[in-house]
């Protein structure tokens, strides 16, 4: 799906101190999270067979240190401090990693589609209900998302090679997004900001919680389904 | 020191197939160690007590990776299949990567300037008495290694901080340096056109091996006391 937004609703707004601490906090855990995906896909690239995949996916993590950038620019222009605000989201980002470090190359590449994929479509619902500074930037990031499309061919030619890996590689992708799912609810428990802002009226009124969730749960299904894993 | 070459000695030439042979191993040597540089940078940033330091030494990485980018290209343009050169360093270099692997901050700082500043030093000796287009591109990604020196001033404090901590990284200092010349060793005896490079006419009558060998230790060994440690 394309990032865009959905012009027929009123957009919050900045001067709403609430939403505005909503905003910095996830402006914040956004730029840690791409700071890690950075981070790891370059740890995580040298499970491939040879140096040109390695490159290839260290050419996709400088992308990410590049949104980093971008977001974290973002924070300073709201009179922010980068670092303290992306401090408050580093633990739960890293403990799904450390939950979910990969033991070879396929369980590495299933990792980046799968979380580059969901990330996507996080930042494309969540971009469509924020005032419109913020969700330029935030649908800016989301466009250069999804370049980890190119990993599926590959899983996919693994799979059809060895049958005997889909079931593994189920489990895997069942870790990925049950450990997710878990962080999230963690950073939603302890931030109340972040939680206010998915929750307030002026977003609420777009976004359904429980349908934003069936909605990310039924593409990381097609997703799987389309690499030929039971999700 | 600076990156110069000594312009009273002549060039051997490429059209020599022997040393172009070695030419094209030293660069296929140069790029898969530059290429982990860069993947061992970023990982081992991790320990970084701040996102802060994680991003500049990020930055300081994705330098090497352009070095690699330069070193890859100049092995095409001599025809040759950069992966396939590469390949058969990766190695000793990983070796020397896995067994100095820091378990914490301080050892990952020393270990980027340590293993920076000796790459620095050998590319300006190599550099100094190869072909002309070959010594220009060793020079130019020589000129733009060095940047971990920003990392001296923080190991010294953290030494001055807490005085018991010198004995243990001078400890690790000893084993970068030792696990590097026995990396080397197997390199030298692996690869018979690069160690004939270096023991060519051409090449010998400029450097002698063994002084070659005490001016990078004797470097080394001025770098680690200006940390404050026992080289």
């Amino acid at each position: 799906m394309p990032c865009v937004t959905d012009a027929e609703h009123p957009r919050p707004s900045l001067d709403d101190p609430a939403y505005r601490q909503g905003v910095v906090d996830l402006l914040g855990l956004l730029a840690a999270g791409e700071y890690l995906a950075f981070e790891r896909l370059v740890s995580e690239a040298s499970f491939a067979p040879t140096l040109g995949q390695r490159l290839r996916i260290a050419t996709i993590a400088i992308g990410e240190l590049g949104h980093h950038r971008l977001l974290r620019e973002r924070l300073e222009v709201l009179g922010e401090d980068p670092e303290e605000v992306m401090a408050r989201f580093l633990p739960p980002l890293e403990r799904w990693h450390a939950m979910t470090a990969p033991s070879d190359w396929l369980e590495s590449l299933v990792k980046a589609y799968v979380g580059d994929s969901i990330a996507t479509d996080f930042y494309r619902e969540i971009g469509a209900v924020l005032d419109e500074e913020t969700a330029a930037l935030v649908l800016e990031v989301c466009s250069e998302l999804g370049q980890t499309s190119v990993m599926v061919e590959e899983v996919r030619a693994a799979i059809q090679a060895d049958p005997r890996r889909a079931g593994r590689l189920a489990l895997w992708g069942r870790r990925l997004v049950g450990e997710a799912l878990s962080q999230a609810q963690s950073v939603a428990a302890e931030h109340d900001a972040l939680a206010d802002l998915i929750m307030s009226e002026s977003v609420a009124s777009q976004i359904d919680l429980v349908e934003l969730l069936e909605r990310l749960t039924s593409a990381h299904v097609a997703r799987m389904s389309a690499l030929g894993l039971d999700a």
